[in-house]
């Protein structure tokens, strides 16, 4: 099951941003391997990172740099094929020229220059390929569809195809797009990671507006979702505002639009992730309801999505409740299991604590469609959350122990 | 690689105790699926359960018994084929009419005899089968090796073989037998669950005395390995002592000889469990020192053990350190990886966050090995833990997957 690419036309461009791609040779395959993104003067950044203690060499750099600059990006280049993880103080200096080398191009301070890596881990950052590089990058930016489709396809690593999302909202006469562009899908290849998720808008907003915007609808979409459990040590997402569209965050009703207008486009990103991710047949989108707070609810998601037997059981489309009911019994909440219901499709199969009678075909049926509802109600409460997971399959280990020396 | 079985001959038996099997029908292949051990007036006992809050009705039965007298156990009945959880007030009610009828049987009262059960979850217990089987399985006990064979057979569901490990040791001039049988893997077949562990043995001490020991060892064995990560719901480890060798475990240096008898029997049960996991191929032995606790040292151990893209990377023995050191990274604990250093077999892969230098085809060929050492330091302390897991395969996934309506 592969959900399609979003066709290019409905892809909508934000004012202030122009793409391209190159091939620094990083990637063994030649395929292109570098990307970059310039924005107009006074684009404002906001970001949030991987929470795992071990960080690549760029996040290191791009966080002191949304530091130093109080949020203000001028451009963003990616180069796949390579984390520049757990490089050392070397990664760190790699890092560090390749910015210099593209602020002095660009005539920018080398603090705003966001860097990001994604591919293999522990190798070190081929510095001249991509210095090497730069002038052809930065003399072929696009502000067109194709320059962002280029952009798209640069930043692949084990992706199957690019991912993009767009959204627009008008205020008064003008129109505000937003657009999101995206790879990975955990970190499910041998030594290849990262999530990175890069999101245009031609809204003027301060970055500390923008912070906040970001935080809430990361939470709610990326942060909902797992393929495998794993935490890459490079995952970014990084929204930048030009300002362009001439509407202001903090006008009237903007910002329930353009969070609903964010909000759109991360889920699209994240439902296209998810979808793409190595071996997933089945995409599951995990209800836990009736929950004390938020926090047990993700809680009882993550153990319930992260286990083995669970994630096996819905790559046979087998509705086997009582996998479902042992993970969220270990969850660390203080759970009753006699409050516990579970619904697959439409379909109650446990009810509070003690199977029901259901068409057991039809459940069968439900789970082999290519995504499915799991709703839990743990009986505790009212809060609940929504979490976006997928099946475990061969395909996926075979994936993922293919090793050759 | 499967580790073989004990041969039968090395087994020593503990006095006061006889064992017999039976095949009431409630495995669909006919097999013995219902085990008995009668064990002599005085006998005392002590047991550690599953923490999972979603437990079977046998656990709720058995820990009330234990509570009502105080640790004190004239019979354990087990069946397999049936796990006798999520079944609610029913299956409490099934239980305790098994446990009822053993009683009237043995003219015991229904609080001495232990219940346990394994098997598929959230269906019915078959109470009349069982209940005609009594009588015949009274009749069949011996306590011979035949014997304790034979119940180590009939509580098996996955496991492709019987798990059977004994000490003994001698305090002046009487002999003190320990003996173990146990099934399982980890909740690793499609409705199956359970680890089941009995520990017989013929010193005198209070069911107090045992609990320590047992909780002790239980830590450093049952609690430290693990195949997917999943806990049952029937999770029970049951230690019985008779008196039968008129040693008492308070006697002067007893304590130290028994725990270490107790300690050998387990661990080589755990690794007799862990190397019949399905589709299991490498035993990794994982050792997280140079913690600042036990407590995080094993939150370390879980989640590289738990981690499927270090579990895929075993089953292809790819030395892919950079995936130890992410799972490493996202364990919760404050780690620092510029500290960290991972060794894989006989040599340092990673030092102090960075990549070293290392003979690729060696570590391969290490991990390529039944069993490989894995050593993760992380030069926050002086504690450690030894962590017993596996890799995940392909033919784990294709068995727990594997579902026909």
């Amino acid at each position: 099951m592969k959900l399609r690419g979003r066709p290019l036309e409905n892809i909508c461009l934000p004012a202030g941003f122009s793409f391209s791609s190159a091939s620094a040779g990083i990637k063994a395959s030649g395929r292109p391997d570098l990307a970059l993104v310039e924005a107009c003067a006074g684009t404002s950044a906001a970001a949030v990172f991987t929470k795992n203690r071990v960080v690549a060499a760029p996040l290191e750099v791009g966080r002191a740099a949304l530091a130093a600059t109080r949020g203000r990006v001028r451009a963003v280049i990616v180069n796949s094929g390579n984390a520049n993880c757990a490089t050392g103080a070397a990664g760190i200096r790699a890092c560090q020229e390749v910015c210099a080398g593209l602020a002095r191009l660009l005539k920018l301070s080398a603090s705003e220059i966001f860097p990001s890596s994604t591919g293999i881990i522990g190798i070190p950052l081929p510095v001249e390929k991509i210095l090497s590089r730069l002038p052809e990058l930065s003399a072929g930016r696009k502000a067109t569809k194709r320059g962002i489709a280029d952009f798209a396809r640069a930043i692949m690593t084990t992706d199957t195809r690019p991912k993009l999302a767009s959204a627009r909202f008008c205020s008064g006469k003008s129109t505000v797009n937003v657009l999101g562009v995206a790879k990975g899908a955990g970190m499910i290849h041998p030594q290849l990671a990262t999530m990175l998720v890069y999101l245009f808008c031609d809204i003027s907003a301060t970055p500390n507006q923008l912070r906040r915007c970001l935080k809430g609808v990361a939470y709610q979409t990326f942060n909902c979702m797992s393929i495998d459990g794993d935490t890459s040590t490079n995952d970014t997402v990084l929204l930048l505002a030009s300002g362009r569209s001439g509407v202001r965050l903090n006008s009237p009703s903007v910002p329930r639009s353009f969070s609903s207008a964010l909000l759109q486009v991360c889920e699209s990103l994240a439902k296209q992730i998810i979808s793409d991710g190595e071996g997933v047949e089945h995409v599951i989108i995990l209800s836990v309801e009736e929950a004390s707070s938020t926090t047990e609810a993700r809680q009882v998601a993550e153990t319930v999505a992260h286990s083995l037997l669970v994630k096996t059981a819905w790559a046979g489309a087998d509705p086997n409740w009582g996998r479902i009911l042992a993970a969220a019994g270990r969850s660390g909440i203080a759970l009753n299991p006699a409050k516990v219901s579970i619904q697959i499709g439409d379909q109650m199969v446990c009810r509070r604590g003690v199977g029901c009678a259901f068409d057991e075909k039809r459940a069968h049926k439900a789970l082999s469609r290519p995504q499915c509802e799991i709703r839990i109600l743990l009986g505790r409460g009212r809060k609940s959350i929504r979490f976006l997971t997928t099946d475990l399959t061969a395909e996926y280990v075979r994936i993922n122990a293919d090793y050759s020396t």
